[in-house]
């Protein structure tokens, strides 16, 4: 086979992108472009890939480069040639060309197609020699090599590394190797393949495509942004946006493809990397160049991590009925089998800045739904009083809309409701304003309510995508870093719903109000009642909180989530009932992990605490400065302080590290730290200690083997922890003792045999200085949870 | 005329109070009530008071008090008596009264009104002589006197004298004198009233009457709040609730009360008493019990303390078209005669406070609108996501509404949406749950998305005051401390307004959106442009932001406000540039009362500055506490601090004081902040200083007089001003001149001589300091606004 190069006779200006050409129609010869299609005769490739690679082939012939097509697959070449001419001539012209043309074109394009069977590594061994002598043969220099792997997942590993060894073009030429997700199962199996891929391919060879951005739309969402940064910017934020909807319905079902999805489930499929790159784009700090790929990644790297970790209680998953009955039929599975993979998700994300913090993105995916439709929308607060005629314009909803396509509208869109302000059209000719209005209604609003942006030729993601990877903008694929961050933000998740019996559902227009998801705080719930249960896991467990005695002391008992609802409204009243009494509530907390679940619904779930009033102490802190990670007062600030709104003021860190050193005799810490106490609480009587004990029996940081001599008559003294870091600064018990309320917080299973242990003894053990917390005339009150107490 | 006691041939239970009965129908002599209606002939008295007090006598006879009844005025006896048996012998009957007792009742009530004439000293004189004879003779005690003061209010002071010199009752009954507003005009004039008053009668002794207070709705607010505690509590805040709205529209105009409503206008007619007072009871912290009236009272108070000033930027104005006719001719003025009075305004309000902060409270009312109509409505946030089915219930707005009355629903009653909760029905058994639905639309919702209550017999405002006056329940009425505290909320937007050019508007359905008003951050403006503007004050003053050189530096001047924005977004762009390249940015902030705004600005409308990685320090210090009011910090900390989320590590308060005493040379306060300047400022050099001017020239804490000799060498020393408090800590100008950028903001009046003179001088100058601020290699930028440049 001869490279027959029609390219001349062509004068090709198919595309919108502008190529590699000096003058309209002189030919610079730029080099030759292998594509390879490995798997080139399978679904997708079948469905998009070739229909792309012929759409840039039309686009670049006689722009400079040559090019040749390898469809790649494991059969033999008898076998896998007519499945690949099959395809090829089912291709269809692009709405740019003249019948002529594009017959010309594709005769061409079909001579420079062969299959080619890439089995072992001798088959790309054949590969590659063949590619150099026939380019030797030609005199033609090697541009670069384009591998675009649409096989399962688990055969990357193994192509990219025959590939490496076997198939590399010469070293001043590009390789360029095109995956699909799925990209691993989660965080930990994304790193196992991302290592082995790394071993083989270079980060920059490696163009992994999330097909989502090659939507128009979502690729616009930056440049829109940026055309419309000076109308955005006093919206973009949680003082305006009231909520974002991130959605993909789909009316299809699973059927067929069990064998695949059921492995996956719908996050996997379409929250953890379509949905995701959507919110991160719409989120992302705006990159000061938007064509900066670095930029844009860390600007992305930056959002993924300010997301809060979202667990089981910001998800509900819902499961299609007929979906297990195909499982055990395409699993060949007994009747009695069950799978657990959602077809239907509904998640709240929050973002955790300044910027954003408190909007609820309610991200949303299922299969048998009663529609098909995709767009992420940001609604935002009303801020309209209309004192007359409500149907004016201005008096309706607010809102962007990226509209993917399908539903209503029927196609891709970029929508803003008239009251918000007229967008910039994005500068470059391939968008227009539509003004014919159908009469239809799309999120709540006439057609006629919005401005409306639609790209002037609807662009199939993957030929945008395909023209990418042969330009090389990275910026259009995820990144390793990106592709982690993402997995590193789902994975809890994805474990903890592993456990979860989804929500069974209809399908259709049957699901009703069914899958109607609600927040409560910052978790979510479905908003009724399942109608039909199918799958019953058995009662649910009775929350209820028990209360009693331990070690003669009031006690109260729940499982952890019960237990710090109640420790946070307890200590809410005592705060209430001091700041009646005195105007000013003293809390000292401890270190240690017990407080983590109580600081954080402190901070998130009781917004009436009168924090202005509250002055929060420490009951012990390791000798490290304050801004370490180590520090118990970090944790008390990145958990509580940053949330509330509190006084400086009424923030007292022990004073671990002062003009000297950490914790040296000679600064005298623990003495200003008395000192500042005498100062504000009134008979250094603190309203509420709050305690945890350690599985040795220490509490604050008074240890077996502290000496307590002067504890008499010291409140704070340093001691010596028998952990790292040793050098700790604590309460003394005089100054627990002397507290109007302690509580004991002790929760989790590694804590039972303690709580055992300690409720066998009476009185006061050396051996556990928590026995020693004895309030003189306050109280004292265990919180323990069900599994520190039952084991 | 003798005392009739029929009292005993009447078994009343006619109104819901539980009175003084030991037994049913058994009669123990509790004393003689005498009520005194000054100004008992005219409108308010005809309308509404005789019909209070006659309810009240049919309600009480029978149950131990006995009872007469003056109307006083200014009118002879001869006059004013048949005035008043004109009123009395229209009296309409209770509802609960059969016919025949109503007649016996009436004609009961007749024979105990008389009218008196009330106009010199003598008159109260012989009115209390006339009391004492005929209680004498009868030989019944006094239990008290109740004057209703139904005139104007410029004759509260003199009859509150005549009544305290000549007709207090014996010192064992009560006395107790009924107020309505206006009581004053603003601030001022109401501490002059209270102030005369106060001289008169004590506290306890006068019952101002809000009749809002009366309205049944209104005074079942708090008992609502109480009854459903447990489920408004968790949204009962900022982050469910999205609006709240406060509303009176009239259809009314003022016409023939000119003479009154143009001295006082819609805000201080409605606003400032009936519609602040239901937001009062709508957002105070809920007392523990209901009934203690000073617990009421304080939580009041605090809730009045927590609103943020409002002023011009936070209302907007409207008069009705017809109104400055009607002020022409009532008023007796010439046709190129304007009123300002507004008969519209919509303002929004916001509390500082972490329940409430960010929730917009729009306060509306006006006369000649479209609709008869008042209401309270919470507006929460949609916190469902309707997957299908949006018409479901669930996806509906969620709110509760205290609809006083009129509009479509036409009674007044308590509503909840159905997606809320299922309201607890308060229980006494005067409200009842309403299931009957009229098709009627109330404001968003169908009447049958709501669960109602309702009062069960609608009552008159008037009528339940009266009766709460004679029960002394002193939290029915506006207390003086508490008028006094709306008052000085409402007076500088008052005063604002008293210069602004209202919008001017037709009148009824012809409004359309004319008034309808929306939110810019916390300010507002009406929504549309006006379509009509017969008072036009000129054309707007062009607000242009100008650049130039002052001093060879570069100089940014415009009006204040423009100026503090350009100053914030200049802060803004350096934050941003610092931390791209640096990943952080120092800001060092000066005292004094320029950067005021600033602060505002950057509290309140940038959101998205990068406050996490921004280190805020400070230029100079008094050598006060940080928690005192004189201290700088203490004023960055209330006016940015507690409304941002920087972290607690990146404050660096100047350390005034320390272990001994403030500001000694022994504590090393200088040596401690410049360590901490140079472990985290990057070379000793801030990327921004901002400073201001005083108007003897000094900058920052450096006088004419303070001696620099070590300047060169140190960054931070003690310093003494002229003025108190003389001790100081400064940066010096080594530290000053290192930064990168320092911004000079020089505002008002009273600085334009400086400016004048400082222009003159070339160089540097040792009578101002501020002369010697030259940046080594930074940029120093003048932000001098119209007023300060100009004069």
């Amino acid at each position: 086979m001869l490279w027959i190069r029609w390219e001349l006779l062509l004068m090709a200006s198919i595309c919108w992108q502008r190529g590699h050409t000096d003058n309209h129609g002189a030919t610079k010869s730029l080099g030759h472009v292998t594509v390879v299609i490995v798997g080139g005769t399978g679904d997708l490739a079948r469905k998009y890939l070739w229909q792309g690679f012929f759409q840039l082939y039309a686009d670049q012939v006689g722009k400079g480069h040559t090019f040749s097509f390898y469809g790649g697959a494991l059969s033999t070449t008898e076998k896998g040639t007519p499945l690949l001419f099959d395809i090829l001539k089912e291709l269809a012209c692009p709405a740019e060309l003249s019948v002529e043309r594009c017959a010309l074109v594709k005769d061409q394009f079909l001579h420079l197609s062969k299959y080619h069977q890439l089995k072992t590594t001798e088959d790309y061994e054949n590969l590659s020699q063949q590619i150099k002598q026939q380019l030797g043969q030609e005199g033609i220099i090697e541009a670069g090599r384009l591998f675009y792997l649409s096989v399962p997942a688990f055969a990357y590993a193994d192509i990219a590394e025959k590939i490496n060894n076997t198939c590399r073009p010469p070293s001043e030429a590009w390789l360029r190797v095109v995956l699909e997700k799925p990209f691993g199962h989660n965080l930990y199996s994304a790193q196992a393949l991302d290592k082995k891929l790394s071993g083989q391919l270079k980060e920059e060879e490696m163009y992994r495509i999330d097909h989502y951005l090659g939507k128009q739309v979502v690729s616009k969402i930056l440049p829109f942004r940026k055309e419309n940064k000076k109308l955005l910017d006093p919206i973009w934020n949680k003082h305006h946006i009231e909520r974002i909807e991130i959605v993909l319905k789909e009316t299809l079902d699973a059927k067929g493809r069990i064998q695949f999805y059921d492995q996956y489930g719908v996050i996997r499929d379409v929250l953890q990397n379509h949905l995701t790159e959507v919110m991160t784009l719409m989120l992302m700090n705006l990159p000061a160049n938007l064509s900066n790929s670095e930029e844009i990644l860390q600007n992305k790297l930056n959002f993924l991590a300010s997301l809060q970790h979202v667990d089981n209680s910001n998800a509900v998953v819902g499961q299609y009925q007929a979906y297990n009955g195909e499982v055990q039929e395409e699993l060949n599975k007994t009747k009695d089998y069950f799978s657990l993979t959602p077809t239907f998700a509904g998640v709240v994300i929050h973002v955790d800045n300044a910027q954003y913090e408190g909007i609820p993105i309610f991200m949303t995916s299922g299969k048998a739904l009663d529609e098909r439709v995709s767009y992420a929308r940001v609604l935002f607060k009303s801020n309209v009083f209309c004192v007359q005629d409500p149907n004016n314009v201005q008096c309706k909803s607010k809102q962007i809309i990226f509209y993917l396509g399908h539903g209503t509208l029927q196609y891709p869109a970029i929508l803003l409701s008239k009251n918000l302000f007229k967008p910039e059209l994005v500068s470059s000719g391939d968008w227009k304003e539509v003004t014919e209005y159908k009469d239809v209604n799309v999120l709540g609003l006439q057609l006629s309510d919005y401005y409306i942006q639609s790209p002037v030729t609807p662009r199939e993601a993957y030929c945008e995508l395909i023209s990418h990877v042969f330009f090389g903008r990275k910026d259009s694929f995820i990144s390793a870093e990106g592709l982690l961050a993402s997995w590193e933000f789902w994975t809890p998740l994805l474990e903890g719903l592993s456990r979860v019996f989804p929500r069974v559902y209809p399908g259709g227009v049957d699901n009703g109000n069914l899958l109607n998801f609600q927040l409560k705080g910052h978790q979510v719930a479905f908003s009724h009642e399942a109608l039909v249960n199918v799958i019953n896991p058995g009662a649910e467990d009775n929350f209820q909180v028990m209360q009693g005695k331990y070690r003669s002391s009031e006690m109260v008992s729940a499982w952890a989530q019960e237990l710090v609802e109640r420790l946070a409204s307890d200590l809410l009243l005592a705060a209430e009932e001091a700041i009646r009494e005195e105007g000013q509530f003293h809390l000292a907390l401890s270190g240690g992990s017990s407080p983590v679940a109580l600081l954080r619904a402190l901070a998130l779930n009781l917004y009436t605490f009168p924090w202005r009033n509250t002055h929060i102490w420490q009951v012990d802190e390791r000798c490290v400065p304050h801004t370490e990670s180590g520090s118990n007062f970090r944790s008390i600030h990145d958990l509580l302080l940053q949330h509330i709104r509190i006084p400086y003021f009424n923030i007292h860190p022990m004073p671990v590290h002062l003009t000297q050193r950490l914790c040296v005799e000679e600064d005298g810490g623990p003495t200003l730290y008395e000192k500042e106490i005498k100062k504000h609480v009134n008979g250094s009587s603190f309203h509420y200690i709050l305690l945890g004990v350690g599985q040795d029996g220490h509490t604050a940081s008074l240890f077996q083997d502290t000496k307590l001599e002067n504890d008499e008559e010291n409140l704070v003294i340093l001691t010596e922890s028998p952990n790292k870091p040793h050098q700790r600064m604590s309460l003394t018990f005089t100054a627990i003792n002397r507290a109007r309320r302690v509580g004991v917080l002790i929760m989790g299973k590694s804590k039972h045999e303690l709580v055992s242990q300690l409720s066998r003894i009476k009185g006061e053990s050396s051996k556990y200085p928590i026995t020693k917390v004895q309030p003189k005339s306050g109280t004292l009150i265990w919180y323990i949870d069900y599994d520190a107490l039952l084991g």
